[in-house]
């Protein structure tokens, strides 16, 4: 079993992906791909007027600001991403289905509807927030679609406990599904060829890091590559054998990260 | 079965229609919903600066011209109804699971690249459309999902035999669903009380029309409520026990379109 997430960063190439993607899963490998959305949301928030608001929490995470109309900003964005990666995995023979983690309660979790976070120095609260994190996979409703041999497509969209959609961290998304699964991979695909140890030169990749010491690198982790370390530990703390910090612009992206390249931790 | 179409206009209440659907389905009825977006990718596309385009076919239908970047918009739009109307089903308690027809080659049909079209009194062809017809429904998928107690609420986007995403009429995929499942009920809500003798005349509701007499009736459907009473002859052809042409801004729209208000064919 192994479960990929791909982000929406420049120099990725979907097609070029999916195709690497249809031909794992043409050998008969059980696939689930996990997707992102934040630049799409981005660009279509400028277009219609209503820019990306991104706020520091009290922690010291930096996060998006989702009040209600950025919440449907995110489900129309990521639905064309969901729908164009299922698109290109029908093209190239793979049954892709595509799903939000909302849908049949496939991944559950706490709205955090109020934040604390930290404006010009002064701690505010913000409210009307839709973001929560995962808490609960439906592991029958995947396992259910794989084994009629179907490739799940998610998009970061949870349910509350209440039923209401909420924004949660890709990353993290599919940490959770890989360890529900008890993945042998998880696969974080990313624009550079993994952690590096002195970004953003390329040719600093940390090729292996042992599991134990996961936590060790989180220093090293710049911008969104911290979460990818955060969800590459929860993933193995929860059983997944090994997580590939991989190259996300490379032809046969998925192939050669389960080949050895990239960061591998485990 | 009971399969439901409702679409985007104005009037109709989503929560209340979602509210009426939980109850039925925690009541044990098995339900499909299927959604249009016409409304919401009008408004999207004259945000963006793509104006929507309609175009008359030589036969004389009127349809959406879908070019690449209004195929992406389509997604867009109904990415957020199909995730808003999943996310009010499961406020309301029913487990529901939102697909496009692409997912899953849930629905299946012809890619119409080319149209032949009359503009200005003169035959023109348009191409790069990306529209079809449903021809093949996957009725294992949506056994699998309803037996294990899931509400598939379905967006009208069908995939070619080619893994394309096309863009189909949601009432003809709807009847093209209860066909395919032999649902005993098809109800195709609207924002009128049903098929109506002299438009838009309300108190001339027509409640009644024999399955044989169906196709005598289309004269007198306007606008969209052609592909209704059209969807409605494929379904009753298909062999679905009867189709009702129900008013979605009632309070309680399913249960009183199953008690015998609006328009009964069958």
């Amino acid at each position: 079993m192994l479960v990929v997430k791909v982000g929406g960063s420049k120099g990725i190439n979907y097609d070029m992906l999916c195709r690497d993607l249809a031909m794992l899963a043409q050998g008969g490998k059980r696939i689930v791909l996990v997707h992102g959305g934040s630049d799409e949301t981005n660009q279509l928030s400028e277009a219609l007027g209503h820019p990306p608001r991104f706020v520091t929490s009290v922690s010291g995470h930096t996060s998006r600001y989702t009040d209600r109309r950025t919440l449907e900003l995110f489900m129309m964005a990521t639905g064309k991403i969901n729908a164009v990666l299922v698109e290109q995995l029908q093209r190239q023979g793979a049954n892709a289905l595509g799903l939000r983690g909302l849908d049949g309660r496939l991944l559950s979790g706490k709205r955090k509807a109020m934040i604390r976070i930290i404006e010009d120095g002064k701690q505010k609260i913000v409210r009307d927030d839709w973001t929560g994190t995962v808490e609960q996979v439906n592991t029958g409703l995947l396992s259910l679609l794989l084994k009629e041999g179907y490739l799940p497509v998610i998009a970061p969209i949870a349910g509350s406990f209440d039923g209401e959609a909420i924004n949660v961290d890709g990353d993290r998304a599919a940490a959770a599904i890989a360890a529900a699964l008890g993945a042998e991979t998880l696969l974080l695909l990313t624009n550079v060829p993994g952690l590096l140890r002195h970004f953003p030169d390329e040719s600093s990749l940390i090729s292996h890091i042992p599991r134990a010491e996961i936590d060790d690198y989180l220093p090293l982790a710049e911008g969104r590559m911290k979460k990818k370390v955060l969800g590459a530990s929860e993933a193995l703390m929860g059983g997944v054998g090994r997580v590939i910090l991989g190259d996300a612009r490379r032809p046969t992206p998925v192939s050669d990260a389960l080949a050895g390249a990239g960061t591998v931790i485990g």
